[in-house]
């Protein structure tokens, strides 16, 4: 793995495209600048002969390309992600532009696979998803209309992505800690989850916030594996206080 | 006009687009980065439902799209041209990567209008399309699949000039000389043509590849309006000189 070029740690995860041309016309940006892994969220309707059309000679990308039910799904081998969007948020996550995103992937990729994650066409990634994301990217734009087509957007990723690429060391050197996969960060968000809950902490009515804010500190920090196992063994340790009381 | 916004003057010349979408989906680039002057030379088909439908909400520029029947119309009235291209050509003019393109469009445009060229999705602009401009712009990509989308590159060089329009001060100074307008350069470039069959210097079976040659020597120095009138004095006195001997 390490030997492979170097964007071929990078994923682009399509939630939810309603356009299959939409899908197609971002395989072709991705070849034009060097990746070729294609994530695909409940894509709408996929396969599909306008994706074909619109993939011009990237349509081995569409064929290759990994169709999965969650987000979840998408992001499980990586270890850090970024959510492109044109809103900012109730809950801002460091904002990054496409460049800083680039070489932000381009850095986390020395420890496993990362992901750029884009959300439907019409309205974009949801809280949810995007609190699954260590950091938020956003292409800056005239505010009096932000709204770029999505296989646009991805081609402004991917030129920044190459752009970096190009820029850096033939072999970067592999970072010393040993960051905490996807999984094992998910484990964690769910163990707390749990953990709040039996302490009661956690307002059953109104989990998702709390637990949006929470995620948000953690992901910030870019967890290593070792910590979340120390994190973990603090959880259970909770719980077991708790039960025993 | 100095006091238009830092865009304004920056026109998107499309040359022979083959497919309307495409021509939409350029708008909406433009739109999308504060651009909304869109010059179509030759169009195979518009105006077209397709180019509307991928406008999106930048169906105002098609409105305004001027259509001409050459690109010396449509660079009639700029000062400073940027040929798109995906090749390198045999007779290099400096190479701008798309970031560099910007950052020269935007110093130029203190003398007036300035243009991004682009050419038909196939074949993109022949060399005497480029011998007209002064300067090649390319945007680096995987060699192995050099193609972008002709939205997808508008978008790369729409996104570089709005990046590059907010780091500069808000109203940038007036240059001291004044700028030779594309018209003033074509004048004279003819009558050097016709000075050098004058004199006997062009060879009339092989003109064009000397020309193009002559075009890129004075493109790149970018001639002022004064230089430009002591050039073609000098012509004249050598077609006089030439008839009298």
């Amino acid at each position: 793995m390490l030997d492979a070029p170097l964007l071929d740690r990078v994923r682009i995860v399509l939630c939810g495209t309603s356009h299959p041309g939409n899908i197609g016309a971002s395989a072709r940006a991705m070849k034009t600048m060097g990746l070729g892994s294609l994530y695909l969220v409940n894509p709408q309707r996929f396969p599909a002969s306008e994706a074909v059309a619109m993939a011009s000679n990237a349509a081995d990308l569409l064929e290759y390309a990994v169709v999965c039910g969650s987000l979840d799904e998408a992001l499980t081998g990586t270890v850090f992600a970024a959510a492109c969007t044109a809103r900012s948020r109730d809950l801002p996550h460091a904002v990054l532009t496409p460049r800083e995103a680039a070489a932000r992937l381009l850095q986390e990729r020395a420890a496993g696979a990362v992901a750029l994650v884009f959300g439907p066409e019409k309205t974009g990634l949801t809280s949810g998803e995007v609190s699954r994301c260590g950091a938020i990217a956003m292409i800056p734009t005239d505010p009096r209309c932000a709204s770029l087509n999505l296989a646009a957007a991805v081609q402004v990723f991917t030129y920044e992505l190459w752009q970096s690429a190009q820029q850096l060391p033939e072999s970067s050197p592999q970072d010393a800690y040993q960051a905490a996969s996807y999984e094992d960060v998910e484990f964690f968000f769910n163990h707390l989850e749990q953990t709040l809950y039996d302490i009661r902490f956690l307002d059953p009515s109104q989990p998702k916030r709390l637990m949006r804010r929470l995620r948000r500190l953690f992901q910030r920090t870019r967890l290593e594996k070792e910590e979340v196992n120390i994190l973990r063994g603090i959880l259970t340790a909770a719980q077991k206080a708790r039960s025993n009381s």
